[in-house]
Formats: structure tokens, C-alpha cells, sequence
């Protein structure tokens, strides 16, 4: 039988193009948030890639056009944050079917404008075609920094403690309450709470500021952004760092809303925290000395907490990375993995 | 009536892109080659992105997975040729089916690679994902230069010559060809001729070290890649030059394959070389007097000539930049523009 992208799965196949890849000295390539290129005098450029296809990312009938041009630029943005950058430039890559409005790509561009106004974006180049059918968007987005900042996924070290930027699993509960529209009432879909977990998928957030506030302190040892689900994410950066990572489930930051719709439809909050995805807050890994000043100050700069969720331990003998889960002071195994693409 | 991207068309979409993204001082954006970063020192970044898109751009069933690696690369690079830069690092950006099989994407990898391997061109990053059926793929492609060396398409002057650096059609016929596979005798798919004019569609040379060769003469004013056929990319040379050009259709050179096989279709082979596209040949506008000396060196360094179409000239007062041609003497007007993707 013909094996598939299907029974190869999304993370071996970014293995099989990196092995086709050595980068050059210097340059960190393909597994953290940017590829990072030296451009001298103490300065590397970023340069990060995300695409948005229709109906694996996106329903067109779901999301306005002007979120969805916010959306290609905000995931983009966070992994400019999750190395501590600056965002400079864009480019655009468009393949949209022939009877696609005008007014559709309007708005499109509109959202995207919008949110690059906010950050100082142009967008520089890109190329556009036709598509036979869905709609594909794929950005590529520049930027830079002083190297010395620059916060790789694989800086973890045993003792730092883990902390998270933002609540996690708002995201995923607004992509649940979206595709299950049909089913809810009009005094449901006009609610406060509906609104903002939908909004958290449409329009996310990115952490530009707290990313390049969180590389400038000395204690900040490793940053990526939370954005395939916490769990995959958790994994990564152990992986990366050569660590294992003791997490409590019970500490992982929920918000109310998510808290209320989690009754409403009988979701567990804590899973749907940790294996949700498309969260985009920043993920740190800091020295345990430093833990209580960084949180602190980061309180004050931004008026919202430094979420602690627990530490990375060294490896025993024979032991491999992973992720380790503890759930009211007791072991805790999460059953299923967060989604992949193919 | 709702009015879709068909009715807009390709280059008003383009511009449309680009009124949404002012660029900044020193910058080159949307509308040349590459995209042209000041880099400081008197160096700049080159930045260009291209799509092939299935059903839009190739038939998976018609192009090896290898020829559609080396094409993707060849398109990007042929971009960087016409600015007169060195190729530097890649990013990929692949939305596969699930079910396409992990050997196509060796595949096209390993074309991938054969190529880069030849300019020295590694994949730094990228982004892929699922897709809910044609196979896309994208790729940005950075390079760099001396400044003083880069040539636009804006910089062509009056009196002028016009050249270009090989003959043109092939790619198109090619095209031609795979599409009427289903009509041709055996005996002509093993033919030199129908082979040579299918690789030229699938497996196109990138005129890097011609276009780095040409930049350094001080007579070369403007440089771009004819890409989208020659009738379409004089229309924007002139454009952006503010000139008029006057093109002799019988000096446009055709290969003798391409000659063989428009006696054996009908085809005329002048029009095919004015309209097809895909050539990744260069064009150049070169001073008059030093056109001679210019075309002399160029076939002794590359071992081909520098074929002279035309000259660019002022245009009159009132008169709007545009083509004229001439064909055996005479005024002549082609019928129809070459081919958009929507």
C-alpha cells in the first residue's frame, strides 16, 4: 500500500524537509518559532511563514473577511513575538478562486491593514494567482532584533519554572461554538460570553509587547508562542530544551467565560485548556530565582498576570523528554494529542 | 451584479494589494522583481515569493514531482536573476492533501534540492498544512547584492536597446503539448524536438549568473525576467519606465524546435513567442552605444548571443507609454494579450 502525507503526519514531515536543509552557521532554520538569520553588527532578521487555507483553517461562510485578514497577520505576528522581535515587513501570497467578490477581498485587506497600522507592517511582495477552488493565504513576515535577546524554544533549562502570558482554551471553545451555530438560540449567540470566545478565534491577540518586554530580562531563559495547543506545545519546547516539564492541569489559566460555556455544554475547561489550540499568548520558561521579580514587574507593565504552570526538571538515566501532568496533587494522563493537519 | 476578482483581473488585484501597503524610505516594493531591503553598508536584501498552484499553474498527472521541485525554485531564482542578485535561502510553504503519497513529496523535494544545490539556496523555514484537495505550494526566496549593482524595470531610458537573453516560446509549446498528449503518435513523444520543448516547460533554467553578469555593465539600465510572455512584461517595462518601445516581431528569436513543431500544428511561432509565457529568460534596455561591446562580451562569456528585439523611446507629449510592433516592415497589432490566471 502507497503510505500518505496522512499515515506520515505533520511533525515527520517537517523533519523530512529539514533533513533536505542544513542551514549555514549561524542560522537557526526550521523547528523554533523564526529562522534567524545574522545580518552583523549584533543583529539577526526573523523570518516567519503561517498559512490559512479554506476548510482546514477557516470556513469562508463563518469568518468575515476583515478578521480573517487580522487572523493571517496575528499568527504571523506571534511568532515574531515568541522570539522577542520587531516586526517590519509582509508578504502577501494569495491563490483565490475567479468568483471570489472584490468587495470580499476588500475587507480582506482591510483587516489586514488594520492590524499592521498597529504594528508599523508593510506588506513589500508576495504573488497572487488563481485557485481551483478554496481559498489559500499564506504570509511571510520579517522582522528583527539584537541577537543577544533573541529567546530560542530550546534555552529551557532544569529548575526554570513554566509560566504562561495569557488564559488558554478561549480559542478552541469559540472555534467549537462557531461550527456549532445551527444549534444554538439567538439569545445564545448574542451573549457576552459567546462573543468574546469567538472573537479569541477570529481575531487573536498577538504579544509583540510582552514578547520583546519578557527577552530583555536576564532570568527569561527560553520563550515560544502557545499556538498548535498547549499540550503539543509543552512537548516541543521539552524536546527542544532536552528537559522534562512537571505541569499541573488544575494551574493552567481558564477564563470565566470559558468557565461558564464549559457548563453550558459540558466541556472539561482544564482538557479543553490544554489541548485546544490557536491560543497565541507567549509560553517562558525562567530561572526559579528570578520567577517572583519577572512576574512582578510583568504584572505592573501589563496590568495582567504571569501565569506559573509548573517547572522543568532534568532527565534521568535512560528517561526522554516529555511532559508530565498532575491533576489535584495526583498523576494525570492525557488521553488524546491536540489536531493535527493531516 | 456582484463584481468577482475575474471581472477585476490580475494586475488591478495587484495593485489593489499595493495601495494597502505604502513602503518605506529606500524600499522597492510590490511591482518589481524583488522586493529590495536596504541592508546597510551598501548592500540590500532581495526578497521574491512564487505559487504553483494544481489545476492552475500544472496537472499533477502531467509533471514529475522532481521537475515540479526544480520548477518552483527556478521560477524564484529566475527572479533574483532579473535584479542581477545572489540566491540565498528559501522558505516553503506546502498545502498537501492527506492522501498524496510521502513519495511524491520525496520527490519533489529531492528536485528541490538538486537545484538549490546548484545556487547554493538551503530551506530555512516555512509553514505546511493540510489541504482540502489541490496541492499548493509557495516559496519566498531572499537573495542579496551591492545596491549600485541592482537593476529595475523602472530605469529604462530613451534609445535604449531592447534585448533579451534567449529564445522564447518554448516553455509555451511545451504546454501545448503536454495538453494534447492524448492526440500525438508515439513516434513524436520520443522525439528530440517534443522533449526539448516539454523540459523547457517543466524544468526552466534560471539566468542567474547571466543576470549577475549583466547587472555590472554600466550600459545595462533596466533588467527584469520574462515571465508572464514578452508581450505582457514589455507592456510593464515600459510602463514603469515611462517610455514607449518599438519591437520588430521578426527579431524575437525562436529555437528550430519550436519552428518544427508550429509547421506540424499550424501554430504561428512569432505570436507563440510573443504571448506564451514561462521563458525565464532575462530582458535588458542597454545604451545604445554600448550595446555592440555589451553583446559581444555577453557571447563570448556565455557562449549565446544577446538578441536585440527593439529600442525604447520618448514618448510624445500626449502619447501614453505602450508597445508598437513591427512586422516585415510594417505597422502590426497583436490580436491578444497573453494569458491571466483569472
Amino acid at each position: 500500500m502507497t503510505k500518505t502525507l496522512h499515515d506520515l503526519g505533520e511533525f515527520p514531515l517537517i523533519e523530512k524537509i529539514r533533513q533536505f536543509s542544513p542551514w549555514k552557521k549561524g542560522e537557526v532554520g526550521i523547528g523554533d518559532d523564526c529562522a534567524v538569520i545574522p545580518l552583523g553588527r549584533g543583529q539577526v532578521q526573523l523570518v516567519t511563514s503561517d498559512s490559512l487555507v479554506e476548510n482546514v483553517h477557516f470556513l469562508r461562510q463563518k469568518i468575515h473577511p476583515f478578521d480573517l485578514g487580522h487572523k493571517v497577520l496575528a499568527v504571523n505576528l506571534s511568532d515574531i513575538a515568541a522570539m522577542g522581535g520587531t516586526p517590519e515587513r509582509a508578504y502577501l501570497n494569495l491563490s483565490l478562486p475567479a468568483d471570489l467578490s472584490t468587495s470580499w477581498l476588500d475587507q480582506f485587506l482591510s483587516g489586514l491593514q488594520h492590524l499592521g497600522k498597529c504594528y508599523n507592517v508593510t506588506i513589500v511582495g508576495g504573488d497572487t494567482t488563481g485557485s481551483p477552488g478554496p481559498i489559500f493565504i499564506n504570509l511571510v513576515l520579517q522582522g528583527s532584533m539584537e541577537k543577544k535577546y533573541c529567546r530560542l524554544r530550546s534555552a529551557g533549562r532544569a529548575g526554570d519554572i513554566l509560566a504562561i502570558t495569557g488564559r488558554v482554551g478561549d480559542s478552541h471553545a469559540g472555534l467549537q461554538l462557531i461550527l456549532r451555530q445551527g444549534e444554538l438560540t439567538n439569545w445564545e449567540i448574542v451573549d457576552h460570553d459567546f462573543q468574546f470566545l469567538i472573537d479569541q478565534h477570529h481575531k487573536p491577540t498577538p504579544a509583540i509587547r510582552e514578547g520583546q518586554w519578557l527577552a530583555k530580562q536576564s532570568g527569561v531563559h527560553s520563550m515560544m508562542d502557545v499556538s498548535d495547543g498547549l499540550q503539543s506545545d509543552l512537548q516541543r519546547l521539552t524536546q527542544a530544551s532536552k528537559v522534562k516539564a512537571i505541569v499541573s492541569l488544575d494551574k493552567i489559566p481558564v477564563s470565566s467565560s470559558l468557565k461558564k460555556l464549559a457548563k453550558r455544554f459540558d466541556w472539561n475547561a482544564q482538557i479543553l485548556a490544554l489541548q485546544g489550540g490557536e491560543d497565541y499568548c507567549l509560553m517562558v520558561s525562567v530561572a526559579a530565582s528570578s520567577f517572583a521579580s519577572v512576574a512582578r514587574s510583568f504584572e505592573r507593565q501589563f496590568h495582567k498576570p504571569l501565569f506559573p504552570i509548573g517547572n522543568l526538571e532534568r532527565l534521568k538515566t535512560g528517561e526522554t523528554d516529555g511532559v508530565h501532568y498532575i491533576f489535584q496533587k495526583q498523576k494525570w494522563h492525557p488521553k488524546a494529542n491536540s489536531f493535527g493537519h493531516f
